[in-house]
């Protein structure tokens, strides 16, 4: 899986695996290539046993402004060729959480550990989108948001209607993109789209803490097991939510992660749970 | 389409259309004949060219305190005769979004242009339910809410056992559902039922400004998307949302708002995008 | 129906059931005994005319830690024996609402009265899984919360995966069951799990007074189907939620409540509703 990535870096330092977006130039804007990357990348990640969890960050004052404006240039305009990349082809996620986790960036939801993003800039368009795939999102006081699309005359693209109105609301999703008005991670931890706030530069470090100790504290295939559970059941109604849960719970009361959990309780003593590979 | 309407005052002023339920004697409380004329007024309002967005307000200081106690008495008891509506039929919204908004007043949320609730007094009963059927509510601090429903024996009618707990929890629902508790515009917008709050008396000229900001920046075709995004997207699971979403993608990218969108914003000028009718 | 309870107390005073969890010892840790006496005394509640709504809350300073951990620490090495639980067998709730409510603990969300959580003290694990099935959530600023899984090597149990991401959305849910930090009844409110705050010890007659103003101002049948419709709602789309709503509606014009309802309302004197019995 040794590649030579162009567009972002990837860094690991268990237990935590970085993505930094590194087109400052440009506020890292997505090229064709820094998204196969950062595919490739989680996969890597997924399958090195000391990275309990992902972050993707961007270099610079800005976390992604969405696609380049010369590659949209060009798409609208109808120039341009197509890169090779056959080289970063990778397919990250568990392919068994079913086809909701299949198009596109939605691959993120299927990783089999915490992918968060630390905010540390502008984020807007397919950034803003791709950020709200993510798991949690640690977000600084002044990065700026915005959905951009419909000051483009484009739509509400690759999820985003699915996954904003879900946590701000539809009437606060409809004003967001409709309005494609800027706003800080004050008012979008306020809106509910940002999990956490921190202060200028924080966010790379706060990321990392909450990883580390989540690595310290808790099973790693408990995370695993939980993220698919929560991604999946805001597909599902709540009988069959339950079905699977049930089945899921069953499965580990039967692993040796649950003897540790309960016995390092009560021998008031760090637990030592299992790492997870791809 | 020219229709004298009884109940309603309706107006247009470039990119705006306003319609104001308008008894004030009865706080604006709904008749039959006025909920027939807002929804012939929403077709008018799809037709026309100017229209960029659609406010709903009140005459007076009630927005609407839910149907006619008169008419809600004629119905307990029996009595009461049929008024010949016939003259305001009208079928506003895109019956191409499916089933989810042909019943009732959902066919707001069909309507091809933002509609917006300018929330200047007190909303209840039926009232509330509409208010919450409209894509965002701009309210006033000292508008007075109320379900109404459970203490005169009824049911949480037309749609708001839906839209309210998706806008605020189950639990907060079914506090303001069971109770029928009064609460004010600065409540409703902590709980997440209005997403703009304002000062008394400022809620229609705050929705005026709001779509004409949308008329000078965004694609009336881009908005006419993501609000049918939006919509439909609430009822679906992610991977059959995001198929829709990469079809309206491809739309958009050939339009000529994605063209203007990209060349307006390079060149530093203003947008001039096409208007959306019916 | 009449059961020597031995690890709760029941009492019945007309509105009011309060089932309190009686183990102060261990703060209420769930037994089997426990979790099967709650059900019958839901089910005496419901039968019970007296009673328009169900407190559930916890003796001394805590409110339920989850399964008692010797109970966990037996099944996890796989020993201790079955206790004879079947004088306790009894159906709570409408089975008339489906099959979302059939597995486990959703019986609480068929109850046809409401039933409110009056939390206490420490509510972790299944203690707080439960607590979400409540209706509503009444808590005390110090009580302390842990969803406590991920520390034992478990899961996200008993459709926490289902309820928590609808309260507080996906990320702030997976934060939460990931950490398995430790929050107060203040970040719960703010987080959106709790729709009440109130002061240490206040919790129960906080819940109580809530339920004597219910019974004085609406109709108990009111209540009861706008809570089959809010929880039977939250698992369909709007179209045929509405569908449900209107039949319910035309129901509920028909019935001597509605009558009352408007009358009352007119003569301004308090109602009088029918109360509900299983």
């Amino acid at each position: 899986m040794s590649v030579e990535y162009q567009d972002i870096i990837y860094s690991v330092e268990d237990p935590v695996a970085v993505i930094t977006m590194n087109r400052p130039e440009a506020l890292n804007a997505f090229t064709t290539r820094m998204l196969a990357e950062i595919r490739h990348a989680t996969a890597a990640a997924e399958q090195d046993e000391r990275v309990v969890g992902i972050i993707l960050t961007g270099a610079g004052r800005g976390f992604c402004p969405g696609m380049d404006m010369n590659a949209l240039d060009s798409l609208s305009t109808g120039s341009g060729a197509a890169e090779d990349l056959s080289s970063l082809k990778a397919e990250p996620g568990d392919d068994s959480l079913g086809d909701n986790f299949t198009v596109a960036y939605t691959y993120l939801q299927s990783l089999r550990k915490p992918f968060i993003a630390a905010v540390n800039g502008a984020c807007a368009g397919l950034g803003m989108a791709i950020a709200l795939l993510a798991d949690l999102r640690i977000v600084e006081r002044q990065a700026k948001f915005s959905t951009a699309f419909s000051q483009r005359g484009l739509i509400a693209e690759h999820s985003i209607s699915w996954t904003l109105p879900r946590l701000v609301g539809s009437g606060n999703a409809l004003d967001l993109l409709w309005s494609a008005r800027k706003f800080d991670g004050e008012e979008a931890h306020r809106l509910g789209l940002a999990e956490r706030l921190v202060e200028t530069g924080e966010s790379l470090q706060a990321a990392t803490e909450y990883i580390q100790q989540l690595a310290a504290t808790c099973s790693p295939t408990s995370l695993r097991v939980m993220k698919a559970q929560v991604h999946r059941h805001m597909n599902m109604q709540l009988g069959e939510s339950l079905i699977e849960s049930n089945d899921w719970m069953a499965a580990s009361l039967k692993r040796d992660d649950f003897r540790e959990g309960v016995r390092s309780f009560i021998e008031k003593r760090p637990p030592e749970f299992k790492r997870v590979t791809g």
